[in-house]
């Protein structure tokens, strides 16, 4: 049997693994709000955010004169091993439990307070050389330490996709150039209508794809707006002055991210979180836009005999279990169900928005997961997307070609010259003398 | 000027025109709360919905002793008119106002206190007479008498719709027989596969509209259950014993639907409106499952010359101001907008079932308006889809035939015989050779 | 019976009335495809900037010499009476229907060839002189006059919701100065927290609105640029270089709209509405958060003794027919149908985006109306929730002064001074003595 | 480095771990179509239901004579170790890759090949004596198989859910029983309104979810029509008659479930998967409706001293890091979080359902995750929210009480006992003597 500690708060004692760095709140989280199967352990970039801002918070308190300098330097150093990927394992308790966050940042204090512990000499879940509440925690509040570092922690995975995109764009724009002499057939209510070339309409797709890129850039740019120093609901309550003077240049510092800054409001930062839904409405947009990009090159490449043809998408693997020979656009449909599941993940994000109340939104730590996995989940997707389809589409020009040369952009351009009336006209002369207009046409020249 | 007279409540007096059958709250109501430009007036199934719950309640104070005889009489006289479409310009209330229904159910009592009044020989705006809340609405709330008409008012709209549905059944249903000799292409991941009747796919269609159309009828069955006698939040409170004894009956007669019956737990009744989010969220599975549906016959007669063109959907009108003798698939774009409006009425639904707290949930109008008016669309929509493009699909044969003798599935029907992986081998060697594997075959068997 | 006379299209012939100033294509598209009973004629500033297109159109038709000056004469004057606000009954096709706008394109070109003709002496349904395609519609398509109108129209129409925006965070922000000095309780997971005052809590709700106002003025900004000029699909084909050069110059001028430009990449602006989506999602957005604040006001003023008590909202009208006195939050509740209407409307905008498909997204239009509606909507509930809700909140003081004295913010203020591990003695210590926590204060201060 | 051996398909050769059970075809899709993370090996149920699958069809190809004795035993007994649990690990394919469900029936079949062709003396890699796709898939298509066996996986989710239900519908019914007695008050529009027993309050919470539950259950009853036989659209081609005639018969006897049947058109089940849509929808609405009870248990439970606090919810843990002795509803809250997960879950569902074409609905498997996760986590949720919170709820007696007894539910029982008019003006009278109405009833009563 493993073997035990005991930890007691106000509510009574719980037993502990004596090995682990966590204490009691922790245990007590993991054993009631428990439900998702995700653990804060499983992402490595919000944890490394919580330490940063646990450093700052050290080192603002040590300025403060809130914990003194043994103290500080060993959280610091705690923090400095955390951030490096250690003691993943550490974190067990589920990052979609309730409560505001506490569950979260209280693991995050156990694990720190330990761990500081025993440098300083003492040993697991006895804290009186470094204690998770009134050190590791001092002059925070979950509200306040959570929202920065979910903040911060889209901010690098929003990096991972931006790069992802721009990699797409260029791929686009490639093909742009590529396609462009290519002259194929436009299509409108999916009905033949005009000619146009594959590059004009791959120069879509890039144009697209690049601005809401850019706007999600510019929604993420908020995300550096922080609150740390305002604990609960912006009041600063239980953070000293000179602690809050500092926290945030601490963070800068500690970080390197310089654009870090206080937002104006902080009353507003803790009842809103307007900024996480906004990425989360535009990751939606991006996620509706790529899946129509992903549905047109299924179509286009649809056949081989009886469909578009126009396309030929990457051959990665057989398509079927089924048909010897048969390819399908899996690449494509992958960045669909991506595309879909992102769509979901905004559904949540925005009921948690939808659903906030008075001083303090407790649902934010739901919506910052939710963007984390869209986030994460697109940038694989796109990865795959580029290098095993868009990188290797090409083009069946006579198919193209055949298109091009179609009776409906043959009236288009018939029009053009005559008039939409005369056309019309002939248009129903061809159809009584049962030819087609291109016959007429050829008719009426000789 | 319009000429005005005054009524007075306890927060004071309010002009009313002088001509106008409603009163004072319906003068606030429109004052205050209007905001969507959609009058209750314009809703009669609504409006008679509530004159039955009137006419039924003031029988019900009769027998229970609340009214007298005259009274009864004079407010059922007043529901007949009403029921029969009169009036219909004297309720300017907007029917999304907010306030849980009374601004609706006042509106109803002023006009029939005052069309009673005049009956009796007293005039507007003086209720001494009848009186709106004391005797119009006596015993009953704006919670039950609207939740009561609103079900009623949905039954309705599902009836037509109901009809509709069925005439899209048995249309597919003929097609179905119609196409089934007609062999064509089947496509998986938009890629050519095996063949299948263009029967047998109709029949696919025909299926999954009658499955979703029983589901909502059986979701509608369940609006039968209402809560008549439970005044405000289920304890029936302000409603003598004897009157919540009858009125369910008396609303079976004075409607002649005998469906109509007292829910069990009336409580539960107030705080959920799960039986309308239910019936919305089976309108929006119906509502994906027509898009579809319509999308396919968009895809299938894709071309004339670049499409699929499997099918030729009927010309009701020129598709463009632009190409002469373009037809674009109008009939199922409307079908699809019809949809898509639905999906959209669906979530707003949900938002007010999710949002709702506590003892009574206020936004039960709400989502009942947003349910008329996708019943009452689809209606619409769906009968233009049958008579002007469903009855009159035909099929390209000679395409179909092209389709179904293609290669893929001339590949299955060897791998049937010969086993998928000598059929890939066989794919390779035709590969090497540069030949098709139909080529292959056929030296193969010289 | 009505006086009909008859228009024959390439379809065939129909009956028109005979005093219709639309034509044939009107007649088809009710016919076919109206089921939504939203009249495009309900929509004035649709109709307007649809009018200012085609006079722009002309004036540049003229000028490349598409139509001569005393068409573009006739054009013009019809396009200013109907920009005056003339025939709007003239206007029957179903604002909803599908097949790309043209139905509302081709109404507008009928509406204008009639009235133009008459003005040259023509008569109704005789197109010789002015011709509803080859004339009033030359050099464009309906994607590139939709698309556009459907720009101005939302552009006039955000205008007025961010008058009414900004109304609200000046009532927002004068509330917020009117009760900065009144403490009270900050609740957090809806529990009591800390104090706070009434002030900071109405900052945050300006400050909210104010953001939200920019981002979708920000994202309305991006609808001045248009793509007038590209007909079908963005390649122009149909509008010669000359119009080209100078339709965009016309519509400036006419409309004195100088931010109106081209867009960059017009295939691009064919196939993707992303900027209405986004203007969309970001009313959804705005939706949401005056949702909440409305639901902050009907909690904060719940009561009057069985709930918070702390604002009270002005009396606008008895709140029930049932209760005598009882006072509803009818406004909030108002503002709040508004806003999961708002919801509803983005869904369908969504999943006309999500659903566009190769060269051109045709549910554009739909797409358009929701937010029409959206708008619209908001704007009214918006200038009630100022004026009969927001500008008459007060403070009841004394119950917030009470909650500002309550146990847990002292608690907080104690553990402040004292650490949170002693204070969490200390309330062990009281929780055994049987005494409250500020007893055991007051005790140990002896 | 790891040890590879080769394998080949139509594409090539790839490298495949020497010791892996699965294959060329699961290393591709592993290469190419991973993003989320997911992995097949960890749905365990999903797992056994699709070895049951091939464990039904190696028994009815034997009895079809389309494998010989041999080869089935060897696959009977692959497929038992598998249904036992091992081989977890050899399941790496992303569950959500695209594709139609291809990667994931390959894996599978790799695996039992493998494993078969071991027991049988062969060797990992080598297909000669059970081949994955000749042998193990044999009259089978991914369509068929995944369809089949994630509608097992969902049943057998859904009973496990279904108990966690059953056990909230038990303890809501408990403290229905329990709070009979206790009068308290009932709130409309977030204000005072009339009393009631918090027993009722409590009977509508069951009423809602025993509704909720059979509406489940009823969807998740139609699970059991699956379609294997129809391969790949529904016609059933590459599967004989004979094997077609038992397969199902076959899944019944290896399951034990003796209610899978086939459905009664398998080009519908092929098309569309609105049961899925359906059971995800009540999913969605199930999430809604305990959204709003744990809302409400919030609300309740709010204060100590500036809130409701009707009720108490049992204390599970320390509601904060920052206040000492604050509680905070963290069970419900944690039930929220997974209620808003789950409304995420089905908009992806729904999603997938609304972009199906053609003749098979390719999203399917993307839709059946998302259940999956829905029904995984409310199960969870639900247990933790029956033990830990509505179990120990007790009433704050005394406050509901005051409550019962404050003005407005007096007011109410004076109305019927005098009039709506006459009580207003009483009220009115009231007002201006500056006393309460109750004050003014006492002075009358003298």
């Amino acid at each position: 049997m493993e073997k035990m500690r005991t930890e007691e708060d106000f509510l009574g004692k719980v037993s502990v693994p004596a090995e682990a760095l966590y204490g009691i709140y922790t245990v007590r989280t993991v054993r009631n709000l428990s439900f998702s199967g995700r653990l804060l352990g499983a992402y490595p970039a919000y944890i490394r955010s919580l330490a940063f801002v646990k450093k700052a918070a050290a080192k603002a308190n040590y300025e403060a004169g809130v914990v003194d300098e043994r103290i500080c330097e060993a959280i610091e150093a705690a923090c400095h091993q955390i951030i490096s990927g250690e003691y993943e394992d550490q974190f067990p308790v589920d990052i979609l439990c309730g409560g505001g966050g506490t569950g979260i940042n209280m693991n995050m204090n156990e694990v720190i307070a330990n761990v500081s512990n025993e440098q300083l000499g003492g040993k697991r879940g006895v804290y009186d050389l470094v204690h998770p509440v009134d050190h590791v925690s001092a002059s925070q509040s979950s509200t306040d330490v959570c929202h920065t570092a979910m903040r911060m922690t889209i901010i690098e995975l929003w990096k991972k996709l931006d790069g992802a995109l721009n990699k797409l764009v260029c791929s686009l724009d490639q093909k742009a150039v590529e396609f462009m002499p290519i002259r194929t057939i436009a299509r409108t209510c999916f009905q033949d209508a005009t000619t146009i070339t594959m590059g004009n309409q791959f120069s879509g797709y890039s144009a697209v794809i690049e601005r809401r890129r850019k706007e999600i850039d510019r929604a993420a740019d908020r995300l550096y707006m922080i609150n740390l120093g305002a604990t609960v609901v912006g009041t600063g309550i239980s953070a000293p002055e000179a602690y809050r003077k500092v926290v945030v240049d601490k963070l800068r510092e500690v970080t390197g991210s310089f654009d870090l800054r206080l937002r104006d409001n902080l009353f507003d930062a803790a009842q809103n979180f307007d900024d996480l839904a906004e990425v989360s409405s535009r990751l939606a947009l991006l996620a509706s836009t790529l899946s129509k990009i992903a549905h047109d090159f299924r179509m286009l490449s649809s056949g081989p005999e009886a469909g578009f043809a126009e396309l030929q998408l990457p051959a990665v693997q057989p398509g079927s279990s089924f048909f010897p020979g048969k390819i399908n656009p899996v690449v494509p449909e992958t960045m669909i169900h991506c595309c879909f599941q992102m769509i979901g993940f905004d559904r949540t994000v925005q009921a948690a928005y939808e659903h906030g109340e008075l001083n303090l939104n407790v649902w934010e730590g739901l919506a910052a997961w939710n963007i984390y996995e869209s986030m994460r989940m697109c940038s694989e997707a796109v990865d795959h997307f580029v290098s095993d389809c868009v990188n290797g589409i090409t083009v069946n020009e006579e198919r193209c070609k055949q298109y091009a040369e179609s009776t409906i952009p043959f009236v288009l351009e018939l029009k053009v010259k005559e008039g939409y009336s005369s056309v019309s006209n002939m248009l129903k002369e061809a159809g009584k003398k049962g030819i087609s207009i291109k016959e007429l046409v050829q008719q009426g020249g000789e």
